[in-house]
């Protein structure tokens, strides 16, 4: 078989970078076979990445490794990692951006990268995507031992999703990511929508309760729906949410009960 | 042999929306081999997706599968469907995006995707390109037999191009695509233009002639061309047409003839 | 084995040009394996195209043919041509595209295309890319003779970098290439820095020194560093140097030595 190695990063693809990690794997691995997740996290966003990353996870067969490589803090001292998890690995930077991925109970193994056989004989302080993550993950595809990486790691770097919080009334919520579509994506997941939901409230807009999908209201009108990664988000039918709202991340999310839990009085 | 899987969307590719559909894809056929045409179709862009679609057909092989999304009804019940023509297949929503492939006298045979065993089983109703339309395409490169998707649909939904209208001193059409370098695409076809050419004349500039490629004016001046999909074209050398003209979709296009057909003398 | 193809092209993603490209070499070889390089070169730009195609050539096996196309003289008679250096090689436009690849010295060898038998049969005058330069790649894949594709060229055009200027107290060079984190990168190359270096001057701002990656100062100061390519770069750290500096392509980057060579006095 073909073992599946994907790419997320924020280099963009005008200039080539990724090229040259491609170009790594291939030379080390001719067998691997090569899927872009995206190359236009937006510069240093390592939230970004995280989420894309989560999002993905359910989508690719066991055995997938998947080289992530979002790294304001590359050449300096931070670590470079592997991780395991659901039997696929994870191959970057020792940043957070790895840690949204699954459950947060989940099991998961982390270790650090040394080992210098599995990497580039001089890599560069700026590149470490082409010369240190690229090359780990084609070793990897090619058979070697996860844990001849290196030693464990017991306090990987965690990124946090800001909390829900749960009064009578509804919940309380903010704006973590928006897509390509404008759409608007809250940290306000599925499971804890768990009665009929009268709006959805975003600055001075509010929802007609909660919709399944766009074409449900008319065009131009906005919505609620939880999304393909299972979260809440706020969309227009046709539009662009987050433009026409003028919503930014960290802006908050605000959902109400069609009936409050619990009453002020018998 | 490996199976080609072609991918055309209005996702974008900053979300990893369409690296989820990848390893969907990959998931139930790992022969499969991925080859995006394009993720950057305008958003809702139905006729933007077509025009793209019909501009590949002959650049593929015999054998080879289409999966196209541009789907703002996802979700409601417009139906999905898969079409046959020339040898090559297409998945995706029925709403006219498959409508301008070939030519329209062409057979092809269309089915309605029903067959659960070929659906993930519990569909996202936001995200049919990777619940639908992604495993159908797999299944089908994995050998399942095409009338097994579903019921023939004889009434598709289909998008028609404006009519060109002829006259005695030339053609009248208008602007259907811009691509990216500006290039001014128009409806007119290059079978319409059977005799030499005056003029081509788009608001209120006009070409000298037809070329054939476009060094053949000085950098910076309009030119008319049959393009690579057989249609004709308003360019700049070196140039940005459409921003340089401030011509839109839909803005006519006129043709005149050398000399006009029929005269209104003897 | 999969002999590997890699696109480089200024055509962009969105219209389906480069799909185009694909599905003819997939038609002539179906074991060719396609890795994009970028399509976003800057429309026209010749030397963009030509400094990340010199970029790439150290990560790619041997046997990589590279299919390049930046072609503003497509359809005239502008020569199409095939280059070898190093085991790998080059299809694309003789307009200097090729031509930093490599060092100046290093042998290469450089045919034009002519044989009819590896190019479409009726080459559309606006798209060698496709009609061209793709089938020409294809067939060298599937084996076929370098020699045959036609005859030597011995006088191709040629791009040749500013020259970097040496005087006792530094080196005078220029801006060649922005990329897209807006670092900006000039023509000096890593050798040429043999000594403790003073600053880094563009525009009015100066560095403090040469570092070896971005974290070294702290978010959103200056620094200078020898990037992934061996050339002189200056960036912001987590910034977007080009925008904050108002650098363009052209602008001159002067280097200061700690101490000059030579003394004015004995």
């Amino acid at each position: 078989m073909h073992p599946i190695i994907t790419l997320t990063t924020d280099f963009g693809t005008a200039d080539g970078f990724v090229a040259q990690m491609k170009g790594r794997i291939i030379g080390i691995n001719p067998r691997a076979r090569l899927v872009d997740v995206t190359h236009d996290i937006e510069p240093y966003a390592i939230m970004g990445g995280a989420l894309v990353l989560r999002g993905i996870l359910e989508s690719f067969p066991p055995g997938t490794i998947h080289v992530a490589v979002v790294d304001p803090g590359v050449g300096s001292n931070r670590r470079g990692m592997v991780m395991r998890l659901r039997d696929q690995v994870f191959v970057g930077p020792d940043n957070g951006l790895f840690s949204l991925i699954g459950n947060a109970e989940e099991p998961r193994e982390i270790r650090e990268i040394r080992n210098p056989l599995y990497v580039s004989p001089d890599p560069h302080p700026t590149f470490h995507g082409r010369d240190v993550f690229a090359p780990v993950a084609a070793h990897l595809s090619a058979g070697k031992d996860f844990d001849s990486i290196g030693p464990l790691i017991d306090d990987p770097v965690v990124l946090s999703l800001p909390e829900v919080h749960s009064y009578p009334q509804g919940l309380d919520g903010e704006v973590i990511y928006i897509d390509q579509f404008g759409n608007v994506v809250s940290n306000i997941p599925a499971d804890t929508i768990d009665r009929p939901v009268a709006a959805v409230i975003v600055g001075e807009y509010s929802t007609d309760g909660l919709n399944r999908f766009f074409g449900q209201v008319e065009e131009g009108r906005l919505l609620a729906l939880i999304n393909s990664f299972g979260l809440l988000e706020i969309a227009v039918n046709r539009g662009n949410a987050a433009e026409e709202l003028e919503v930014a991340i960290g802006d908050r999310v605000g959902l109400l009960w069609k009936e409050a839990s619990g009453g002020v009085a018998p």
